[in-house]
């Protein structure tokens, strides 16, 4: 027996967003049962349905940024009961016995399931996203969600949150590091927020000086134009850590100088080839690194909730509803969005 | 007073290489004067002299693998005397009170000072290279040859050497670490030796399978075809650390899907534009880096040479002299020579 699901789908790269139901597995012992109360709209859903990455399936039911209530446990379940609040992120299993298993960086394991669109090998099913009613989903990928934070304002953590959270913690990431993010986006404006509370000295490269404010209110310390060779000299050799939120291709050479020696630029947000060419010199130089980070292990992830939960920390949201999505997607596209969209997953409507 | 010099320069980045008289300056109380025996050809003098990077100045003398013998010191010199076996390579002052000089690092300090073609602030001379009878330099960059190896096969080890031992110690290889080299050249060649001394298990790319007798013979415990991807593909996932000599543009992603998950890819060749263009994808997936690195601090440069005091380490040279420069330039275009042109100073005619 399975679970019949309502949710939001795109039936190809070009279809509208539309009601569709489908199948969840029946629960199994390790599984939670979680009815589905926030999504986030993340930029890679949209990338995702364009299939601008070229791995796209269909029909997708997108969403990994998901808050929600336990509705049911299986019979081996330990830590979450009836009535919890859980949120799950990009992956919903892996294979619990490689390295990055090992290690808590499911992100890397080699059989990493993905939330949606993906085929979960344990039982050949399609993987559907947060998009929908309900979700099932083993234990050890689920994460408890603190109950002094807003639950729409939490759900961008999921994905958004440790995203930026991982490479501040990978790369160390405390009290006197110099810390810069490119892009004040949904994952950028996470990253000043996250970066600021850990301590940081917190710099935004932006290409307009309209932000400033907003990104000072989020957590900045400076804004740097990334335009104005004046001020990009100014900070030249400066950052321990530049975070690149950037969700398309763009020219990461001016940003190389800026780190400091031994600093890494790490690309959180674009998948491809670097153009124009990425230039050697500077790095060799100054033993400068770039770098590329994905979301982050479970670990890390509950880590960031439990101290988004003490920091007080959430994201800026606004709540649409599931009929306004290709609305939001559309508006994601010209980033008119301060800094994401949550769908009420109470507005879902056959 | 100062003392002349003879010495061999280019006059332009088209001219041969002749005979020059030079000044260097007047011994201060901290310098070491030394007669200089032997000067490895580095692929980097063939780029100054031709002006490759732009960054030129004519005469030139080049010459930065250097090894010698105390033929006095000043008053205030303490850790020589005549008659000693030293060496000098890239580096002959900094400015002693910047973070990477505090840390050892002198290469990464902004006012560093090379060993040829550069401006030294101190006395507003130009410096010249190891192309010549004697050179004149402050002590801290001044280093101790172990009697105990050949010394004209030690000359390599104060650029090729420490070039590809700075690496090795910064990303921290030793027994267990997968590292592997591309380009068997005089950086290369050092990589094999030096990564194997270390512990590491240690992989040649190479893009002919000629190398494979000679690769085995210098430390390598492999050999994988970068051109052949059958072999590319049974070595995914594997390098902690791939030291990338080559020293012209080349395409480097290929061997980003052969590092491990927190690999890193670092540069010690090549300075100028990555093309065709590095793909950030398979960096992203497995939080993978590409990096730069610039020769090696003082510190690590002493500890490179008694390391290969103990382990009986030179480079692979071919004994030239110092009429034969030019034909070595043309040679090392070709990259025909096993494995570092060495100059027999005591060939050195006005």
């Amino acid at each position: 027996m399975t679970l019949n699901v309502l949710g939001w789908a795109a039936q190809s790269a070009k279809a509208p967003m539309a009601p569709w139901r489908f199948e969840r597995r029946d629960p199994r012992p390790d599984d939670v049962v979680i009815d589905i109360l926030w999504c986030g709209v993340c930029h890679s859903d949209l990338h995702n349905v364009q299939n601008d990455w070229g791995f796209s399936t269909y029909p997708m039911v997108p969403g990994h940024e998901i808050v929600g209530q336990v509705s049911a446990v299986g019979a081996d379940v330990k830590s979450f009961k009836v009535g919890d609040r859980v949120g799950v992120g990009c992956m919903v299993d892996s294979c619990f016995s490689c390295d990055p298993c090992d290690d808590g960086e499911e992100q890397y394991c080699p059989h990493c399931v993905y939330t949606y669109g993906h085929v979960d090998p344990k039982d050949g099913m399609t993987t559907y996203g947060g998009y929908s009613q309900t979700i099932v989903v083993t234990e050890r990928f689920v994460l408890k969600v603190p109950e002094t934070i807003d639950p729409a304002g939490a759900a961008p953590l999921l994905c958004a949150g440790i995203t930026t959270w991982s490479p501040l913690r990978h790369w160390q990431v405390g009290a006197g590091s110099k810390v810069a993010i490119v892009g004040l986006g949904g994952l950028g404006h996470m990253g000043l927020k996250l970066a600021k509370a850990l301590g940081a000295e917190v710099t935004l490269f932006s290409r307009s000086p309209g932000k400033e404010a907003d990104a000072r209110r989020l957590g900045a310390d400076r804004v740097v134009i990334s335009t104005d060779a004046d001020q990009m000299a100014a900070v030249a050799d400066t950052f321990d850590l530049i975070i690149d939120t950037v969700p398309y291709v763009h020219d990461v050479n001016p940003y190389i100088p800026t780190l400091a020696t031994d600093g890494t630029l790490v690309l959180v947000g674009y998948l491809g080839p670097l153009e124009p060419a990425l230039n050697s010199a500077p790095m060799v130089f100054r033993r400068k690194a770039v770098a590329g980070s994905l979301i982050g292990g479970i670990r890390d992830t509950q880590e960031m909730l439990d101290f988004c939960g003490l920091h007080g920390i959430t994201a800026d949201v606004e709540v649409i509803g599931m009929q306004d999505i290709d609305t939001a997607f559309e508006r994601l596209k010209r980033a008119d969005v301060k800094y994401r969209f949550v769908i009420d997953m109470a507005t879902l409507r056959a």
